[in-house]
């Protein structure tokens, strides 16, 4: 069944980033439970709550242990969680007597929160390395076209000039502070769940900090009191997955606007075809963008209601996590993998960004022209001017120029700004300063 | 994959209703769009838009036709619409005259919305009934037990007496108005699309009001002028699953309630084991519906936005559609399953009910008291003198019947006022008015 | 203080429209409140369950009554709700044997929501007045411009020859249906609430019914069981309110696109000022309506989970209500009001639309071309020919025209279907085809 | 007008906290922007970008300058943005040479967001002292009550002894990670905005960078490259806002079952009272912080999606956020308020939580009789016996503990795990372990 777009077989290619989804796997979930298990036992075992000899029996006895996930789905249906049914499966696989010590003093949460901190942890240091290759390839495509000028459009009209190289960077500066973040998410959400029944570990008493300790060394996680109600970081990786997905949205919907037929300044990745116009080359990875980003953004709501638990543990709050929580992974995920592909064939069309800034007459002058005028005349005047002329190009009845050598005072020296190279520099500069402290280049 | 736990071999027998999720196989999209395009070819051949000979040889060639969904991936990455991909496919089915004809004027639009049409038009019929038999089931058990007291409970406080099938009967009523809601759903969502590349059909003109009609019949779908960027009937699909959903979340946020175990009013379903904690038995059924409900609440928010299209197709507007969309459905049929259960099964218990009116030391009464006594005395002085009564038995230095003894005026007679029998009547005529143009018992 | 832009002085003229904000000023909701308790005292009058000479008492005494916000503040806070300290203050207007019946037998919920009926009853009776006036405006501007040739964009590229007046039918298509919506909505809405402390009634027995009945007469609220946990019928009225701002917002997407300085298709409404470009003319009216629509989306979501009520009243549930429903009626009245000031003022350019059909040397015509193609050649192969010729003309070294010449058999007859005239027709037809059964020309 | 319970007399006292809308009235938003232009003349006449005594002048003629909300409505709703009828408006306050270096190169959205920026702030700072006086208040009730018994609930069960100050220690958790996220988050929000009309400050080149942290310098915000389309800051700050509801509702459900006149362990605040039910004390704030909670998570959904611009500014997601921020805000500080109270009055009562923990027949020491068996028997036995007794103790026909005696081998010492005070230790350990790091007793 693919009730998502994400695990399908026709639509996966589209919607799914490989390395996002491998976490959410059901072999993948087992896996890492059973990875916990055997953990719990060596942590146990180090600590003195179990003995020696079990912890080792379990370590060994699970290490090649396989439960099909059809095995857990009676148990899961009835115990609202895997764990009861997955630790009745691994008994099996044990002598009795190591059995007999397995998941000791755990509890499901344990089991299955640490599991999905490990898959989390994993899919995090992925997204830190694609993040940090896609802040590269932006930096050095901002470079690259830090003095092609183009309009900037603000409030969807012909603002005045920029170049490519800037609208690049401006796409990158999110993200340079979402690798921050993240870095600083990292042990809120990959960190240690040990709290027992109702979170104080009684049944492990007075080891309980130790166990957690020691767990969290052995898998690697960052260690943190049981966080069995605290479900913060989990929510925040969320918010962080549609912040990415919304910066990288913004570059998506930028680049659906320019390829636009009638505008046509940038192209990236292959188009897409249709079943009855011979002509089309639909943006589709950019509109892919797009979809996940509201998806994403969407996510967040049901995310952060997950973490209105109650009392010592929550099972509709918590079940809520598993509906919300992967799909926003896997939206982040593809959009990093799609802006990759996109940002990789980014095709600037200098010719066409030439006939952006003579759009209307050339109005994309006007602000620069009113500030020249401003050297010589009161700037509210110069700016009535100018909005005349900028009238009149508009009605197409002249150029921006020859409105404004109707119009301006003779000695004003404006000509000089009708040139958007002008900005060339200040945009330059605007690109260095956005990477400036992020090591790229 | 299983990026939704609805998808899960472990978790499916929890959160997956099979009718709800049917529709939503890589296999069944694939099925309708096959549907849609022989159905398309009858039409045509009947409206002499292609010839009849074709439109044999299209249905004919392609009702045994199987496309297996790896074999449309690479194509729906590329186009975002598996339709180009299935066109060719089919193509490959056919002899080359009849080929030439498949698909004749149709955008991939039309044939993705009409197959969505047909898969959704099964779900709602299966809706349609398991929620009339729910609905049954209700009024049954809110007749059966119209005249079991229990205590009230407004703002989490207890209130006042009512009846444990006033309650159910109450789980049913926004169900009542779903169900006439549904009706007047199915044409907006069950209806054919076909409009051509941009809505006018100018492929088949000046037949295409004629093949609206009588692909319309085909499919036994309702005719429809194009709705290639009217997405309000989906939009109010997924707003109707939300507030099934809901409904059926308060049943369960009640039957939570009732089961904890100093509660312990009713049952409902098996309860869960712990992986720990022998004696527990939760409620996890009525949990998952809480969640599933909350999860479709918030699917409605990127619904309404799919709606904001742009131009004549919206490419990211519609493939978020097919990211919310599915998981909305499944949503409210896991819903509608789980609730059946939980009707099937309520176990009231007297005792504990009576327990519940006596708590506090019988405040439940409060209300009924201060009314009695208003019959002597001004309502201001009655309700100040019930107040003090009722924070006596609170505070547990005596009963309320007690404290109302020590300071009620000799003459009232509120003790008859005590019973909460006296509000069974009242109870049991709500339940009858709830149910009245049912023509549920 | 002005935590919302509807409320405010500087914002308000923008984002607010007066009728949709007049149900919910605190005088407002005071004056509902007191009009229910008078209708109550007359109606408990009529079923003899309060003396009819203290009905009208209540009703004389309380008809001229107002009660200052501020005098409830403190009432409100301590109560979670205004009317305990309401009816107390009302009291205060009248004589004590009248007082002592005011009121009776009733819950603060069911003042509080059957003035909330009545004020939203009021504002959907506005709404279905200025829905009627808006869509009788675009069924008249599709009418007037039906004939106007404009190139149809789907997934942002130009697609096929379309009309200006057919776009504008398809923004008018999800209002017809809304329409229809709306009258099945106002009676699940402007509906009479009276339950008493639990819902049925009790302090009333065996009146409830009765009063019910009659209460719903004086206030002209449709009859209903208590609704105190059945909300749905509010969820309805906030997800028909997303689904009227998300129509709207579609054509305000479209008109941003259509104004803007490369395309100038059409604009509509005045255009705004910028503080330092001169020229600017930025869309403000459909920019305000997408970001009225795009909330109005999301206020869906709270709003479903306002109906995941527990028990006979739920205090937390209830107020979220009041802190999503008035932004949304308010968001759904302000695209209206702002929706039709776009209407009555659009300014297409059949110039720039002739331009739009040209643009990529005319690769609009290339779904025509290739059905007409297709008369004399297998379709794949008719469609190869026209992408080769579109892909030329796109890079601008010959015209779609000239590279058709070049490539296409001798035969084919396909400069007819250069013509986007020739899809005029269809347009219209498509655009009667969709207010047919409207009433609308 | 009162679309919003924040700003309303009647509900204000309830939902608004005063520190939390300050920023939000149109006095303070014009304010803000005043402040912001006359530290922008400074900074710029420091930079040698306009005059140095034009710079004064701006400073000294605009320190005393106000402007009414409502003379900016026009202006407003004609550019979308007040900021055109402000400049217009403030240049009326200077001399004629100093109004025209007013504004300088500056676009509607540095002075916009500036403002904003300096208002948050001031907001966030706010929130530093609420937050870390509520955990101190947190951290002192855990000690207080480290040791007070009572029954730990799981999946709305009771499972196992825990004690009253480590339910009051989780509370605090996630605020010990959110005070550390608010530092991080400060510089993203509290920033300086000059970007001029696209972002690169092409009207004053090459003085962008240095006038950029000039103007830091004076509002005393952190320096930034220009934000114009980078709204992740304020993305992160709702979704903060959201996760801080979402943790003090958390509580808030705790307060409220606690609060359940059948569980009674705890109260907190002063319960609100009824119109019709005399003995009602209703949890109103607890209610009120969870409806605010629900609302905080669901604003993150738009406020993602406000950070989808598009080119170099977007009206309508930069509009989206004024619908949405300072609500987001608002529901923070309400919610800190509210909690506040409710920690300052909290009320365990020590009985109750006997009683709870002997509900069931004292089946919350299910867990650690397990254990103590499992010394004994194979731990899979142990549970199944304890099971077996755990049931017989619901259906009350004897005690947990007569039953165990029926049941279990004679040599199980299991009679000392049946005190729950067993548990205290180690819930005092884990109360430790949760403040450890954060200064806090």
């Amino acid at each position: 069944v693919t009730v998502s777009p994400f695990d399908s077989a026709i639509w996966g290619g589209l919607f799914a980033a490989p390395t996002a989804l491998a976490p959410f796997s059901d072999a993948a979930e087992i896996a890492a439970m059973v990875e916990v298990e055997r953990a719990l036992a060596r942590a146990q075992g180090r600590c003195g709550v179990i003995p020696a000899d079990a912890a080792a029996a379990i370590d060994r006895g699970l290490r090649a242990a396989t439960v099909a996930p059809e095995a857990l789905a009676a148990g899961t249906a009835a115990a609202g969680v895997p764990v009861p049914a997955l630790v009745t499966a691994l008994r099996a696989h044990l002598p009795p007597e190591a059995g007999h010590w397995l998941h000791w003093g755990a509890t499901s949460q344990d089991i299955a929160d640490s599991g999905l901190a490990l898959r989390l942890g994993r899919a995090l240091a992925d997204f830190a390395a694609e993040l940090d290759g896609l802040i590269g390839a932006l930096a050095a495509a901002s470079a690259r076209w830090a003095d092609l000028p183009m309009a900037g459009r603000t409030r969807s009209q012909i603002a005045a000039p920029t170049t490519f190289g800037h609208r690049v960077a401006r796409w990158a500066q999110p993200l340079l502070a979402l690798q921050v973040e993240l870095e600083a998410l990292r042990p809120r959400v990959a960190r240690v769940q040990f709290g027992g029944a109702v979170g104080i570990n009684a049944a492990v008493a007075p080891h309980g900090p130790a166990v957690i300790a020691a767990l969290a060394e052995e898998l690697d996680l960052a260690p943190s009191p049981p966080w069995h109600t605290d479900r913060s970081g989990l929510a925040a990786l969320v918010g962080w997955c549609a912040q990415l997905a919304a910066s990288l949205g913004k570059m998506a919907g930028d680049l659906i606007l320019m390829g636009r037929t009638e505008i046509a300044e940038a192209g990236a990745g292959a188009g897409g075809g249709s079943s009855t116009m011979p002509q089309k080359a639909n943006p589709v990875a950019a509109e892919t963008i797009l979809a996940l980003a509201r998806l994403a953004a969407c996510l967040a709501a049901p995310m952060h209601l997950a973490a209105l638990q109650q009392e010592e543990r929550d099972g509709a709050a918590w079940s809520l996590e598993w509906l919300v929580l992967p799909q926003g992974v896997a939206a982040a995920g593809a959009c990093l993998r799609l802006a990759a592909g996109l940002v990789a064939s980014l095709r600037p069309d200098a010719a066409r960004m030439a006939a952006g800034l003579a759009a209307g007459g050339g109005v994309a002058m006007a602000e620069a022209v009113s500030f020249r005028l401003a050297a010589s005349l009161p700037r509210p005047e110069a700016e009535t001017l100018v909005k005349a002329a900028a009238q009149a190009a508009a009605a197409g009845s002249e150029s921006f120029a020859e409105a404004l050598d109707r119009l301006a005072p003779a000695a004003a020296d404006w000509r000089e700004a009708l040139d958007p190279a002008a900005s060339t520099a200040a945009a330059r500069m605007a690109v260095r300063a956005t990477f400036e402290r992020s090591g790229k280049p």
